[in-house]
């Protein structure tokens, strides 16, 4: 299968790359590095990736900003800015991917753990989280032509726990090598509307 | 103990304006309605609303638009109708009215069945009453001096059946005098962080 990996350079999209690259050719997508660039909070960047790669067979998508601070001392900017990257980035890429993938293709995007159980400073995060879960509900049974959607919820990575771990004390960390496990099975899988929760 | 109830004219603000102005005073907020005009989808009137009515023991909040259409056939401006008004305005009342509520006092939020039972149009929808939830949930353990923060998550209402019926075939209809009693359990009650679902 043709697939598009966006955010492939990161901590999560490197091990999706290794474990779809063994039987998949890839399209590396990121920020500032891979193949083709693009700010996911743009929504002309992603129709100009669609319109320069084609037709694919699934589009995997680990990328996406969300700001975290004291529920208190935010701003209603800081709620904005994980509304236009992380959320409506994915759903921008699922809405206009939708036109360029193959009959039965994929669509996979990144939740979180702190969208079911809540940290300090994650309000506006566990509010981008939920809401790609319930996109995902809701798309799931509207795409045509075959087309899946679905959603991986992966914990605090084993990768980021000296960055982040002092938000998550107590939560137990995951290996990358098994959230990227998640995501081959919404590629390669059957499922839609699913949320895989990798904790 | 003194309420602001936004939405306080439609099908559920009327409901929930029975059954709290039984034993509460009430400040009734609509659109063209009530004591105060409020467009939730503009933050500066949020801003001057609380302004006006100072400190206050609960805001409860059903009120806020979300387009409901075929996911094929929705334009990305269609899910910011939804972002604008029925997410950020709600999550901006409670953000901006966290500062004029009186220790230990509530804020209730509405979201809706569609959040976890997918139905055909309901993309957007889907998204933001989980994002509600989420949201809800993250808030919930950040919120200082007592303040509590819940979501009504209410099913088709009896009232809307003629005008909504046909998007929700097989869903049990639920009274709006139900409905209400689950904001009086938020207003009411000693909880936090609840979503409740009254289907």
């Amino acid at each position: 299968m043709k697939l598009i990996i966006i955010g492939a350079n990161g901590t999560v999209g490197s091990a999706i790359s290794n474990e779809l690259g063994a039987r998949h050719e890839l399209i590396r997508v990121g920020k500032t590095s891979g193949d083709i660039q693009l700010d996911i909070s743009d929504s002309a960047q992603i129709r100009a990736l669609f319109a320069r790669t084609g037709k694919v067979d699934g589009v995997v998508v680990a990328a996406g900003s969300v700001h975290f601070g004291a529920l208190t001392e935010m701003e209603e900017q800081h709620f904005h800015i994980g509304l236009n990257s992380k959320l409506m980035g994915q759903v921008n890429v699922a809405h206009i991917g939708q036109s360029y993938l193959n009959d039965g293709g994929s669509i996979t995007l990144t939740s979180g753990v702190v969208g079911d159980a809540p940290i300090r400073a994650g309000a506006s995060a566990a509010m981008v989280n939920s809401a790609l879960e319930g996109f995902v509900r809701g798309a799931a049974i509207e795409l045509p032509r075959g087309l899946r959607i679905n959603v991986v919820s992966p914990g605090l990575l084993e990768e980021s726990v000296n960055k982040y771990g002092d938000l998550f004390l107590g939560f137990e960390a995951v290996s990358s090598r098994r959230v990227a496990l998640a995501y081959a099975r919404s590629v390669d899988g059957p499922e839609t509307g699913q949320i895989y929760k990798v904790r």
